[in-house]
């Protein structure tokens, strides 16, 4: 009993939108004290599969100096293109995995945001598009660009929060967003080639 | 008998690399012929399922001057956190989930534009890593972005040209990859927020 006693206080005290908020703070103060454990390297690896088929694995990744190999399993995640772009439906295609990569950061972002203020949120949802011309990537005419033109995102969102302190949290959630600042702002990629 | 003929017919001549060459270049002439059809918007609906916890959801898209509903079921994909970064891993997180659409796009771009230069590849791998000073998505520190600072990418292919042409093929790859250049040169995203 007592110890059923004890998760429940746990509960209502500091878990927040299933966010353990103790363990938040002290991993922000655990960074105010040791900086160069926040540096992280995430991994991917991927393996063509033929035609527009391939797959990613990823397990383990750098953090807090040293190799993070807490996952007991590692994750697969399998691409494909639909008929109309040759492929035969073997997965999501890559950009839709780059929309779904910004839908996912953006609301795990304001979800801690809004735990970290005492927001407990009922729900959250986005709908994301993306525009596209395929010929520039397909190499028929260069006044169009390879990527996306333009991303529109909608993000639907509810809590015990006024309607202006739920647009701040969204507002934050965007802001610090590792891929939506990734995408909108653009990283550097650098590509060896072995061949063999 | 012929009917087996035929597709072994098919088979050596027209698909390379898993793709249909003839529907490669067919597609390419329909949309000169046509330009409009070159219109893409993907999509992606995404739900909170709580803490680091979300799912896309990922099926129709437009394409063609319609919406493609050819997919007879969606994709589904669950996105988390590892324990460091206060999740439970129900899924790869979100900037692993960049990693991999990279990965995928790369690799289709590549094993698409080997096929129509008439190169057969037998392997085409990637590692990716990606680097990420929390201390900007965190808020602890402004001096650091809130996404990747970097990303380096090893491709590893083998096919029957030499080794100039498949470095070649890999560069058309990345030069023509819709994610490779949403990521590196960036890209506009606009959100809109609904409470309640």
């Amino acid at each position: 009993m007592s110890q059923s006693t004890a998760t429940f206080t746990k509960s209502t005290e500091t878990i927040r939108n299933g966010v353990d908020t103790d363990t938040m703070f002290a991993t922000l103060d655990a960074i105010k004290a040791q900086p160069q454990i926040a540096q992280f390297r995430f991994r991917a690896s991927n393996r063509w599969l033929g035609g527009a088929h391939n797959r990613s694995t990823i397990k383990d990744f750098y953090a807090a100096c040293g190799v993070d190999t807490s996952r007991s399993e590692g994750f697969t995640l399998d691409a494909g293109e639909p008929a109309i772009l040759l492929g035969t439906d073997t997965g999501p295609n890559p950009a839709e995995y780059l929309l779904h990569a910004l839908a996912a950061c953006v609301t795990t972002s304001l979800v801690f945001a809004a735990a970290a203020r005492g927001v407990h949120l009922t729900s959250v949802e986005s709908t994301l598009e993306g525009d596209l011309d395929v010929r520039g990537a397909m190499g028929l005419d260069d006044n169009y660009r390879n990527g996306f033109e333009h991303i529109r995102m909608t993000v639907k969102i509810a809590g015990d929060a006024p309607e202006e302190k739920l647009r701040t949290i969204v507002q934050r959630g965007t802001d610090r967003s590792v891929v939506f600042d990734s995408i909108t702002h653009g990283v550097p990629i650098t590509v060896d080639v072995i061949t063999g």
